[in-house]
C-alpha cells in the first residue's frame, strides 16, 4: 500500500444553489451544504484508499457567509492525514456570485471517514504524505484534532491528550 | 420576552430511509442525516424565538451505528441554552428497524442558530429555563461548548476559556 | 401475536414546506402532503405489525386550511383498528407558523395498509386495543368506514352494509 | 363563461417508476402515486377553468395492483362535473411493463379542486357538458359523490342526502 | 419480430414546472427539460422493442421559447425509424399557460436508443412502418440524420455520406 | 468589455451517481447527465460574461461508456468561443470507479448559451482568446459548428455555409 500525496485525492465540486436548497431568506441551508460537503469528502477519501468509505465523524463547522440563491458553491476536498483505517479530509467552501464577480469564503471543515472491506469491517488505508506548507500544517494538526474527537466522543480522557494540550498553551489560528 | 422551557420548542422528526439516501452499502449517508438534523434543529430554534433563524455552527458529530435502507430515522431536537442572539439545540438521533423490532442510538449533536430580524440582523432571543436533570446538565455544559466553538473558530484564545479548562481536569461523559 | 395499544405505534412526523412543495400560490400542494401522510401512516402500520406493509386504500380527505411556504407540517399517525391482514391508520395534520405563533388544523384522514409475508402474501396482524375515549370512538367507527370502502370499491352491496346504515340515521361528527 | 366538454381538459401524464419512488418491495409507494395524480388532476382543472386551482378533497382510493420499479405509470385525468366554484376530476391509472408487454389497471379516483381569483377567493367556473356514455355516467354520479363528501366532511346530514340514498337501494358498479 | 407503426409506441408526457426546475429568471432550465425528454423518448423506444434501452445519442436541440414557472410542459415522443439495434425517437415539446390560454412550441428533437439483451449486448429491434405523411418524412430524413451522427461521432467520413449531401443541395425545413 | 481566456471560466463539477439517477441496468440515465452538463456549462458561461444566461442549443451528443451506480462523474466545462450575444461551451465528461482505479471518457459536447440583460434581452459578451493548441482548435471549429446549428435550426441554407463545406472535403476528428 503506497503512501499518496493530498493532491492525488483532491476533489473539486461545483454546485448551483436552487430554490429548494434555500430557507425563507433565500440563503443556502446549512444542512444542504453539509450534504454536499459529505459527498465531496467521501469521494476524496474513496479516491485515496480505493475502497468504499463511511462517514465516521464531522468536526465543528462555523458558517461564516451565507450563500445566496442562484450563487455557485465551490467545494475543495483533500486528504489531510490518514490513521490506521480512518482518513481525515479537509474541506474549503466558497460561494461565488458571477454577476457581481464576487467570491467569498463560506467555511472550512474536517470530515473523517473509515474504509471498509467487503465484509464491512474497517481495513487499513495508505498513508498521506503532505507536500505544501499548508498540507504539512494540516497534517501536523490532525493528531490534535483526533484527540479532541476522541475526548468529545467520550473515548479518551482529557488528561491523556498530550497533543491537545498544545491548544491551551498556544493560540490556534 | 419570556424565558421558555426546552420542552416548549421540542421537535420530533421521523423519516424513512429511501434508496437515494443511501451509499453503496445500503446505509444512510452521513450528509443526508445532517441535512435532516439541520431542519429539525432549525424548527426547534424557530419555535423557541418565533423568528427566522440561520445555522451558525455545528459541533463535532460522531456517527455510531449505520442506519439501513428501509429503516426509520427518529430525530429529537430541543433547546439546551440561549445566549444573546444565538441558540444551542441538542439533537438525539435513533434508527429503528420495525421488522426486527430493534431501535438503536445513531448519534447526538449540537447545532447553533442565530435569530434574525426583518433586516437580517441578529436579534435577541428568549432565555431557556432547563427543567429536568438532563436538561440542566445540557444547559451547564453549553458554556464550555461555546468556548470550544470560539476557540475552534479562532475567536477566543484557549487560555481565556475558563469553563473549558474543566474539560481537562474532569472526564466528560 | 399480542394485541397492542394505538400509542405503541404512534408516529410524529415534522416537515418544513420548501419551495418545491408549493404551487404558484406559495401553498403546500395537496399531493405532496398526501405523500408525507402515506409515509407517516406506513411507518405506524409497520411498527404495529413488525412486517412490511403496502398501502391498500385511502379514505376521503378534505383539505381545510392551506399550509404556507416556510411553515411547518405536523403529522400524527396511529392505528385505529386492525382487521385480519389490514390495518386502519388515523392521521391528523396541522400547519404551524413559528413567526406568527399560529398553529392550525389542516386535515384528518384514514389510510389502510396490508401486511405482507416474505412471499408478498397478506399475513395476519395483531389486534388494536383502544385506550382513550377518542381511540375507542375511532375503533368503533372503523367497521362503518370499512363497509363504505367495500361499497365504494364495488366489493359489497349497500344493502348488506349493516354498520354503515347508522350513518344515515344519525349524524356523524 | 362557455361550458366545455371533458375532452377539452383531458391530461395524459406518463411517469417512470424510479428507485426513490419505491418501498422495500420494489413497488411504487401509494403516496408517490397520489402526488402524481394530484398534479395531473390539478392540470386538468386548471385547463378547464383557466385559473389557478387548489386541491379541495380527494375521494376514497383503492390501490388494486402494485406498479413495479422500472414500470411505466399512465394517468388520465379529465373533468367529470363542475359545480359553482369547484370541479370534480376523474382519474384512471394504469401500470405498464414494456418488456412483458403487460398493461394493468392500478386504480381510479376523484379529486376535487376549487378555482381561485387573484385575491385567493373562490371564483365560478365553466360548466362541464359530458359527451360519451361514460362521461354522462360520471357526470350523473357526481351529485351522489358530492353528498358523500359533504357528509364525510361533517357538512351535510345523511338524511338530507337525497341522491346518496340511491346508493343504498341499488348496487353501485 | 413484427414491424410496428409509430403510433404504437407514442408517449404523451405532461409535467408541471416547479420552482426547483427553474433558473433565476423563473424559466425552465434546459437541462431539466432534456432530462424529461430523455425519459419520454426512452419509454417510447422501450415500448417499441419490448426490451430495456439505453440512450445512445441526442441530436442538435434548439430551445425556442422559454417555458415559465407554473406552466405545463407537453412532450410527445414517437419512433421515427429503427435500424438494426438502434431506434430514432422524434420528440415535440410545447409549453402551455392555462391562465393565459396560450400554448407554444418549445422545441423538437431526435434521441437515439439501443436495445439491450439480458447480457447488456445490443439486440435487434422491430422495424418502423410510417403511416402519415409527417411520419414518412421523418422516416426518410432518418438516414441523413444518421450519417450526420456518424460523421459528428467520427465514425464516417463526410465524403461517404451520400444521403447527407442532399442537405447541401436542398434546404431542410 | 475585456476578452477572456477559456481557463478564466473553467468549471469542474463532480457528482456521485445515486440510485435515482440510474435506469434498471444500474447505469446513469442520459437525461440526468445532460441535466448536470447543462448546469456546469451554464456556470462556465455565466462566469465568462458576468450576467444571467439561458441555454440556447445543444449540439449532437454521443454517449460512449455507461457510468455505473456508485461511480463518480467528472464534468469539465470551458468557453470555446463567443459570438455577439452567444457563447459556445465545450464539455468533457469522464466516469471514474474509485475501487477499480479506473477512469474512462464518457462523452464530449457543446452547449450554447445567450447572455441576458435585466429586461431579458440578449446582451453582448466578452470575446474568448484561446491559449492552448486544443483551445485554438475548438475556437476554429466553432464557426463550422455554428453554421451546422443554423442549418439544423432552419435558419441558414446549406449552400451558404462556407465553413461547413470543409466538413465534406476533409475528415473531422
Amino acid at each position: 500500500m503506497t503512501a499518496k500525496a493530498p493532491k492525488d485525492s483532491q476533489i473539486f465540486m461545483t454546485e448551483l444553489v436552487l430554490p429548494n436548497d434555500t430557507n425563507v431568506h433565500g440563503n443556502l441551508m446549512g444542512g444542504r451544504l453539509m450534504y454536499w460537503m459529505d459527498i465531496a469528502a467521501a469521494l476524496a477519501a474513496g479516491k485515496h484508499c480505493n475502497a468504499p468509505v463511511v462517514t465516521a465523524s464531522v468536526d465543528n463547522i462555523s458558517f461564516e457567509n451565507p450563500i445566496r440563491l442562484g450563487n455557485v458553491v465551490h467545494i475543495e476536498a483533500k486528504l489531510s492525514r490518514a490513521f490506521n483505517a480512518s482518513m481525515e479530509v479537509h474541506l474549503c467552501v466558497w460561494g461565488e456570485d458571477h454577476s457581481q464577480q464576487y467570491k467569498y469564503k463560506s467555511n472550512e471543515a474536517f470530515y473523517t471517514f473509515v474504509a471498509l472491506d467487503p465484509n464491512r469491517k474497517p481495513r487499513s488505508v495508505p498513508q498521506v504524505i503532505p507536500e505544501t506548507p499548508e498540507e504539512k500544517a494540516l497534517f501536523d494538526g490532525a493528531l490534535r484534532r483526533r484527540q479532541l474527537r476522541l475526548i468529545l466522543g467520550g473515548k479518551m480522557k482529557p488528561e491523556d491528550a498530550e497533543e491537545l494540550k498544545a491548544l491551551f498553551t498556544t493560540t490556534r489560528k
